[in-house]
């Protein structure tokens, strides 16, 4: 019998100390589950070709879009519709799960984004 | 300002008791969100042209796959490769959270398939 291994999110999310520097942790129909300490203001950005979900796992995080914002904490997740412009902001640091299809630059910019870390 | 609401989970999954009927919370480019509550064993099934992604948010699950099993418990998640037959069982009621394309009859079959209900 294969031994198969659930994925435990805080567990991974223990593996580093780093904000806004996503961690891919599954792969699914052709995107990254991936996983991100947050605080501090993020960049206003936006992706053309992609929804971005944001599922807390720990902490508070707010949204900032043009026409308003939107409060998540633990157990809330918000989609960003494709080339809405958005700021993610943390007070305190939170912890979050987000999907992106593999390869999209977490800043909407290549030349501005994370490289790419599998965990 | 536009108000934007938040999905909170466990309020969506507080909206219904019967087991085995995904509900969908948001849609991701051109997935469902969803939120169900299972007990006992499901059907053997695969999806052919997906893969299957399980995040327990409340109790526990096993999934049960022709060559081993994974168990789940809160904050873990397991993607089914696509293709891949698999059981998901839980002794007591569990709470998760699926990501299937949209339209992915839930048993694999469109004939056996819960239908797609948006809350």
């Amino acid at each position: 019998m294969t031994t198969h291994v659930p994925i435990n999110l805080a567990a991974k999310l223990a593996t580093f100390d780093e904000h806004w520097q996503p961690r891919t942790v599954a792969t699914f129909n052709g995107h990254d589950i991936m996983v991100v300490k947050v605080k501090g203001e993020f960049v206003w950005h936006s992706h053309a070709d992609s929804d971005d979900l944001f599922l807390v796992l720990h902490g508070r995080i707010r949204i900032e879009l043009r026409d308003g914002a939107v409060e998540l904490g633990p157990g809330e997740l918000f989609v960003v519709p494709r080339g809405v412009e958005h700021r993610p902001v943390a007070i305190d640091e939170a912890h979050l799960m987000l999907i992106e299809p593999t390869g999209t630059p977490n800043t909407g910019d290549e030349a501005t984004a994370a490289q790419r870390r599998v965990i």
